[in-house]
């Protein structure tokens, strides 16, 4: 592979280049490093790079017999979760030149399959909404979406092939299907998330973004610490598609819509099941509720920080989320929380009639400038819901920017849902 | 108040002598210190005290203008929460000499009204089972139970007047009930929990232990960021009391087993309508439930510490839950997620008919030797449930040990809570 190929190649070709010794972490890395050079002024993806020790890692990687499915795979880590390597700011001036004293779970899982830590992407402040300077590496004019802004144009732009990220909203999804990427937000709890910094424990899980669904079921498997089992399409049976425009469709740009609906039209015409379907009204305060709980947690989580370092939190989150938590009262949480729950219940014998159901992940393709990172109506259901989520780029463009379709499943059936994942890379 | 009573005395008298100018924190402080000097080598309940540090910061707060109700008062913080001043080590060897860079959210709440950080006392290895060298200070040879054993040793025996502690099975009801204090542990998601060292996310929370439901009361307010209100006796309707046994009722002893029947029978003559509640099908497998879902996520969320540090967790830890919790499936974890959130779904109906429901609080009184700190049936289910518990103690000891009573409420209800265990308190 030459430079370029290196670049834009999935994690799962690359692991099997260094398996049979076709190609090194060194010059994997080397590569990486020199796209980070060439490109990092423009685009501004991390937050913490330090080009030596990564090169150091690899080479020492290089001399290691093989540790697992990651072995010498660069990694960009969101700067949301602790490195006992690199420093740690959560977005946050507070944080500056903070060290943590062991890997966040996520990271720790990365080292164990082999993985290197290769730098600390850009992240919202908090994960939350500030947009940070990140550019997107397809239109530099555009956001690449947040809350996981500097992995996903780190992605996007080869500097690294694959990210751990989070996603407390739509911070995983939404910036994936603005760069052309894949993205998976597992189903809520699976993963451990001890040393990534909360937002709101109720809804915050990992997150992966990847050039493909290939790579991000390796790197599921690598964080669940599971034997790797690489999705495969099953052809048995007919597929069952829920078609779920969700109640937000008038949010959608004409274009997306146009696209969204040829592409599912072309999965009926693969032979697929389609059905539309409507959310139920057990679902129809879910966006409120994910509202107040998310404000509620918020706040609460950043105790510390409003109390002891007020004046170094943004004005977004000062005057903005931060009052608006600590108006939710604690009986309006527990009614949130309550509704939620019960949706759950209920979201079991909605998702049953179908193998998948596709739906928006974005209102649209990345929105110019940098001010806004997107809507996040096209991932709050889901999110609330606790199930799996995965975004597959489509091969057509708009306006020659990319947009995501996305695919959602049972809770617990993320297995699954990667094998209609690559049935639906295959065919968009 | 002579050094006596201060050591006894609860956290609202002394608040209100700071207040009214008639005692100083100094003082106070200094009162609690000698008396940790004095018992600690026998109680050992800190694994970090500085006695010049908590004088210096006394002294700070009497030259300061009122900050909030905790204006002065010593609090002991369980070693699994951060504090920037004082080292964190959650009780395991792995963060010996560990400085976190800001408090956890209670911490951070605590100082905000006023408290005194007073020291870090002992908790079991990641608040989980394994003892610590803490003894019981009502009886040297027994256990103060755990895993905030520290924190319920430190109050129970006057060198500090209340505790912030975490439960994620049983930690702060079941210490609280063998020491003679009351313990309160939150309706779950209600406090942030930033900084706490997680132990399994789907159960954590912080707990409170002190010398009275009065305490407890205003510790929780000071943790919601809530103007204070006390509780008080509702006295307009006739209480209607659910009697519990628990399916473990056979698993308490025949004195703790007599002495829970007569105080239920002294609230019936006391006029309260009391009726026996066994636990409906529905809550048959919250305990094996708890036990999959704490094992999934504790072996998860010590991935850093696993993969890492193995060699320096207890053979306790390292050979018992982790094993236990890589065995426990995905599959099985989201099938135990789901039927917990189905059972809460109907806890509602359950407490419904009841002001509250009554229960042990622990098998009997605290067992001797330290290498048990009891057991935690008594708790598992209202834990899994999410709702609140309080311990109150019973005035009556079997072999001069204390017992408490568990009062149990519907989520989000724990105001009212608070309120049945004021009645509580003044007839046990």
């Amino acid at each position: 592979m030459n430079a370029d190929e290196l670049l834009q190649s999935s994690v799962v070709e690359l692991s099997r280049g260094i398996e049979l010794g076709e190609l090194t972490s060194e010059r994997l890395t080397s590569a990486c490093i020199e796209r980070v050079r060439e490109r990092e002024p423009e685009v501004q993806a991390w937050a913490y790079f330090d080009a030596d020790l990564a090169l150091e890692t690899a080479r020492m990687l290089d001399r290691t017999p093989r540790i697992g499915p990651l072995h010498g795979i660069p990694v960009a880590i969101k700067d949301i979760m602790d490195t006992a390597q690199m420093p740690t700011a959560y977005g946050s001036p507070i944080y500056t030149g903070y060290c943590p004293k062991i890997d966040a779970a996520p990271v720790a899982a990365v080292r164990a399959a082999g993985g290197l830590i290769f730098g600390k992407a850009i992240t919202a402040e908090f994960a939350h909404r500030l947009p940070g300077h990140t550019r997107n590496p397809l239109d530099l004019e555009r956001t690449p979406g947040g809350s996981s802004s500097g992995c996903v144009a780190a992605v996007a732009d080869g500097m690294a092939p694959i990210a751990l990220t989070t996603q407390t909203t739509a911070s995983t999804i939404r910036p994936a299907s603005f760069c052309g990427l894949v993205g998976y937000r597992p189903s809520f709890g699976i993963m451990g998330l001890m040393g990534v910094k909360q937002s709101a424990p109720a809804m915050d899980t990992v997150g992966i973004i990847a050039r493909t669904v290939g790579d991000c079921a390796l790197m599921r498997d690598v964080l669940l610490e599971k034997p790797t089992r690489p999705p495969t399409v099953q052809t048995d049976a007919k597929l069952r598609i829920g078609f779920c425009r969700t109640p937000f469709w008038d949010k959608v740009e004409p274009e997306a819509r146009a696209l969204i609906e040829a592409t599912v039209a072309s999965f009926a015409a693969e032979g697929a099941e389609v059905r539309d379907l409507d959310t139920p009204d057990a679902f129809a305060e879910l966006q409120a509720c994910h509202r107040r709980i998310t404000s509620y947690e918020l706040v609460r989580s950043l105790t510390a920080e409003r109390r002891e370092h007020m004046a170094l939190l943004s004005p977004l989150l000062r005057e903005g989320r931060m009052t608006d938590g600590m108006r939710v009262s604690f009986e309006d949480y527990i009614d949130a929380v309550e509704i939620l729950e019960r949706a759950r219940a209920f979201a079991g014998e909605f998702f049953q009639p179908y193998d998948f159901v596709v739906c928006p992940a974005t209102s649209g393709i990345a929105p110019k400038g940098l001010s806004s990172t997107g809507l996040s109506e096209f991932c709050v259901l889901w999110t609330s819901l606790h199930v799996p989520a995965i975004t597959v780029p489509l091969s057509t463009r708009i306006d020659n920017m990319p947009l995501g379709i996305q695919l959602v499943g049972r809770r617990g059936h993320d297995m699954r849902l990667f094998d209609h994942a690559l049935w639906v890379e295959s065919r968009v």
